[in-house]
């Protein structure tokens, strides 16, 4: 597998480009990127590949690649399929470094040409040739003047440069989005279509832009990943770059999930860990596009804002409270003003709403300074990192047009790493003038709300400490198959996991001396790594308060489990002192099958399977992540002591989270799952363990 | 009170109109109303007032308005608050039937204020009066060229005349409103604020509206509501006249709220509640302003959907499933396409994803017919009632939007009743001449899909048959305070909501007697209606299963009560069988300032407390919403067999759900509550019952 860190540079900078399959006929997919360099000025060399001519589009045209004769960085492959394997022997007879393979017709039309493309890519890679596609639109690096695509949509116009890289797995969604990013007059650096990822996937390229100078927002398209380990390293790297990244990734329901399976060669993972994955990543997941595209948009003109706290200054009062509720939705601080700055305003306008929202009134027409004295009085004495301005129809008069562009040039100057927006009606170019004095507009206020919450996270994301994740310091080897629930617990107790002190009997009168030993009441669990659903074999009896009751309810035990399961192996059985009192939680961790262990933490009871209030992380999971595990749970103030019952201990609940996540990563492949459930967690102090476990090695064919 | 009945047509179409505070100076006031008259045509009578002048602005003045002469339908007060008496009297004397009134300084400002108001408008009543205002921005009828305004925001150029009434309590959300509508081309009829509501009110406007024959569609912006059973009569009118009702509610978190509290004179209720009264009166609740415009645009363009289903036809493979899953988030219906229409596709295009999303793939760039054939055999074959066809960015080429008006021509003409949208980026002009041929479009995808589920659900609610509600059979006057919870029972039984068959016994023996001839375990409780948290005082036992456990439960209990609570009255002690089995719920009535009595219903446990899984309907509730209710709490799923156990009674559960809001109907305004708490749902045609009740009287002071 490559690897992640080795330099893209020469694929989406390459100095000579070779275009296989050129064209002399305006429109032919051959024929596009060299019209495209030759009208963008493409400062490189190019060099048209055609056997049967000698000139296209005004270039010196070449029968082959090695007969070029000279260093070739990036080949375009705009060929068919067919044509396509003779045309790599020549790339690598040339020793072209890197390949966009325009050629549709392999993994995502049938089996056939799975194989062909994976005979193809295997060829490259010993070649040690990077490529994009097959089945892709190919890219283009806008801040270069390179144009490495055949998608026509930059003829109906080319998008501003700017610090805007756009990955999109889709080709057509890509030629979407960049015409949208046009018409919204958003800065492009860098566009980038990955079709079926032979090699070079969606996190490879958001890897790439992390370090290109001229990238300071990523916004990633997705409808499958195929290798996770990729994916959390770019955006790992972007995170620490202090680049942004927006992402949208398709096939969230299932409805959705069964049309991306129809459409894509593409293995979709769980969405949930895909949630999971993007939050312990830094990377902010849109749920529409309208929100991909405002969110960088705000991101590329006015950056993530220094400070918490949202200030929302308004001429309306309804629209105020209309922002108010929208934000209070996405967690964001709506602190009020401080007193003085209260009073500051009630002294201007008897009538406003002086706390925040703030409202100047109607009164702002006949006092227009209102906007700008205010704005300063929040962010200088408010203190609000963000601030949204809500003007109505204001931005469509000249007069209110110079004004707002003076607000805000004055108040980016003065409060350097503040976000300040305006939410009004506006013409396009007095959108521009704002966008230049480095404030985002909105025309309607929930969508300034929505893209608030997404900058305040990146602000909070850049704020957290985001410590070196754990080195496995232990490794074991799980066999396939289930151990028992002994033998779980005693695993987990090694990574930190505690379990109820258990022991085993495996005659009745032991059992009667185990109990004995252990302390009345005591429960009673079969033993056996083949008997996964005890109480379904009569196999758990709960609340042994004495000798006899023991000694019979060992008797009638076996009898019940030889008549249900007559062929399992049997273990003996497990005695346990009865735990009382506590809160009933749910452990466990899953292998997703693209991003490895997943961590699970959810209340007991019906919450959990009616309700999926649970929470995710991939493992490994650090003891900051597994408390907000924790506290991400709806049901989850039950553990802080509700109605009158003491508060559980979540530090011990906390630290077995970590516990798990680390067998997690110590088990690595071998690993299938581990259930705990129940895992209580007694009251403050006193720990927390769990009840019951299993863990079940992954078997040798599925690893 | 005024009746919702009478008609304003004489407000909103006044053939006669005086401005009192007549200006000449532009810009002014008193001088807008009579510039926009004079600019746009009032083809009735206008009078300026101004006792200072002979002429204002080509218009002949009058001193008063009883100088004039003639009949007035209309005054506009364009005055400040302290002329305003004076003048009310002069439109007395006049004759005048109706006033806007601009002037501010009233219930918005302080108690002296809204004093000043409340004799303002029973002066204005006892004249038969109708009113406008005060503190707002006044209406435009704008399909008869009225312009009672003096907002400047028509100045910035006029709407579109249309279909859609737009009434908003806010002026600046209005004038907002208005602009947006002008910018974005919505065809409006009516525009009308509200400002204080002394006398007209957003559900007046509602009302004329559902009446009004150029209103089909209305868009509502509310900020409270001072009577809520105007404004379900209101949109009970709207509904009944086919007219969609599209509304914006502020105020909906506590955040919120309290931000609207310091804003608005009015009331805000609870914001359940509104959620309740919007569903049960079949308004759609929008809950950002991007939606509210999208829906109204999308409803004055195609209308709601003759059926159900929805067909998403894409050129993005990646972008059918976006829609697919945020279809399935609202619940939309996305049915896949019938075998032989599927085979018909993939014979066009191997490649192609038939089902739905049907994706016509890149192959359309070479085959643009398969846009049209495609769209006629998901209409046709696939019976979808609603289609969103996404082209990406295909309707910025001049060859794509001819395509497409082409399209959009021939399916609305052959498919009358469905609705045809398209998501694509496009020119103004382009959408325009879509907007004309009866599709709407949205440059995104995401947001055709918002709309359509408000277009569904428009579609539901006129296919719904909206049953009389039953009349109020009894009247029961409560006495205020609580009820014990034997006469609480007594009183539920009567409603037809089934409780525990309990007996009362006010001596040891008597209890034992009683326990005896129930039949054991028997559950004792003391009664009394002054001590309602019994558990707290040690007042209920659980499980006594002979005469002895009776016998010390009754001692021990009277013992712990005269300690705990050696003052409160007490009745005795409740004797009842113990119930096991079933699954328990909550039922219950509260009464909202705004709405009057709301009936709830929620699963028992924690849910209620912590997930607030909970549903609310407005009394009365109809057998088909009380059904609705139980469906909509998400832990539902426990009533249908939950791991096991046998399917809970549901008819018994919504007769009782249906018994109570009976009950609240009867005791109308002399009920403060009712909890049912447990209340349990027996097996499937074993019936459900009140194991516990308290209903409480309002105090005399709060009637």
């Amino acid at each position: 597998m490559t690897r992640i860190n080795e330099s893209l540079d020469s694929f989406f900078s390459p100095r000579s480009i070779a275009v296989v399959g050129a064209s002399a006929t305006p429109g032919k997919i051959g024929a596009i990127p060299i019209t495209y360099q030759n009208d963008y000025g493409f400062n490189g060399e190019l060099y048209p590949i055609n056997p049967g001519r000698d000139e296209i589009q005004g270039r010196k045209a070449y029968p082959t690649l090695a007969a070029v004769g000279k260093p070739i960085d990036l080949a375009i492959f705009a060929i068919p399929a067919a044509a396509v394997d003779a045309s790599l022997d020549d790339a690598i007879a040339a020793g072209v470094k890197n390949i966009v393979m325009f050629s549709a017709g392999f993994a995502e039309v049938s089996e056939d040409g799975k194989a062909a493309q994976q005979r193809l890519i295997a060829k490259a890679r010993a070649a040690g040739i990077r490529m994009v596609g097959p089945n892709c639109l190919g890219f283009m690096n806008i801040a270069r003047s390179i144009y490495a695509t055949f998608s026509p949509v930059v003829f109906s116009g080319r998008a501003q440069t700017g610090s805007i890289g756009i990955v999109s797995q889709s080709g057509a969604f890509g030629a979407y989005a960049y015409a949208m990013a046009r018409e919204r007059g958003l800065g492009l650096s860098v566009w980038v279509t990955t079709g079926n990822e032979a090699d070079i996937q969606v996190a490879d390229c958001i890897a790439w832009m992390a370090s290109d100078p001229n990238t300071k927002v990523i916004m990633a398209y997705m409808e499958g990943c195929q290798n996770g380990e990729r994916l959390k390293e770019a955006l790992a790297l972007a995170r620490d770059a202090g680049k942004p990244v927006v992402v949208v990734k398709v096939g969230r329901t299932e409805l959705g999930a069964a049309a991306a399976a129809s459409h894509t060669a593409s293995l979709a993972g769980n969405d949930a860990v895909f949630d999971a994955l993007f939050k312990q990543y830094g990377a902010w997941r849109a749920r529409t596009i309208e929100d991909f595209f405002n969110i960088a948009y705000a991101l590329s003109i006015s950056g993530v804002p220094s400070k918490g706290k949202l200030g929302l200054l308004t001429v309306s009062g309804g629209v105020g409270v209309l922002m108010a509720d929208d934000a209070a939705d996405y967690g964001l601080d709506v602190a009020p003003m401080p007193q003085a700055a209260q009073d500051w305003l009630l002294a201007q306008v008897p009538f406003a709403a002086p706390r925040n929202p703030v409202d100047i009134t109607g009164q702002v027409t006949s006092q227009v300074s209102l906007i700008e004295d205010t704005a300063r009085v929040m962010l200088r004495d408010g203190d609000y990192g963000s601030l949204i301005i809500f003007l109505a129809a204001a931005g469509l008069t000249e007069r209110m047009q110079a004004l707002q562009k003076e607000v805000a040039q004055k108040l980016t100057a003065e409060f350097p790493g503040r976000v300040v927006m305006f939410s009004t009606l506006f013409t396009r170019e007095h959108q521009r003038a704002l966008d230049e004095c480095g404030c985002a507009s909105f025309q309607e206020p929930s969508s300034a709300i929505r893209v608030l919450a997404a900058l305040d996270y990146f602000r909070v994301q850049r704020e957290t400490q985001h410590i070196d994740r754990d080195a496995v310091i232990k490794h074991v080897a799980l066999s396939p198959g289930a151990l028992n629930e002994i033998d779980s617990l005693a695993l987990l107790n090694k990574f930190g996991v505690a379990g109820v002190p258990s022991r085993i009997a495996t005659r009745c009168d032991e059992a009667v001396t185990v109990a004995g030993s252990l302390g009345f009441p005591v429960v009673m669990k079969v033993l056996s790594s083949e008997i996964t659903h005890k109480s379904d074999v009569g196999g758990v009896v709960l609340s042994l308060s004495n000798e006899d009751s023991v000694r019979i309810a060992y008797d009638k035990m076996m009898a019940r489990i030889h008549e249900a399961a007559p062929t399992a192996k049997l273990d003996g059985v497990l005695i346990a002192p009865m735990v009382r009192g506590g809160v009933e939680c749910i452990l466990g961790v899953h292998r997703d099958p693209v991003m490895g262990p997943v961590v699970m933490f959810g209340m007991g009871g019906v919450s959990v399977e009616l309700l999926k209030d649970v929470s995710f992380r991939i493992a490994p999971v650090s003891p900051t992540e597994a408390r907000a595990m924790v506290d991400e749970v709806k049901l989850s103030p039950l553990l802080h002591g509700y109605r009158g019952t003491a508060p559980a201990d979540i530090d011990a609940l906390t630290q077995a989270i970590v516990g798990l996540s680390k067998l997690a990563m110590a088990a690595g492949e071998t690993l299938e799952s581990i259930d705990v459930n129940p895992f209580i967690a007694l009251p403050a102090g006193q720990g927390a363990m769990a009840l019951d476990a299993v863990v079940i090695g992954r078997s040798q064919s599925t690893r």
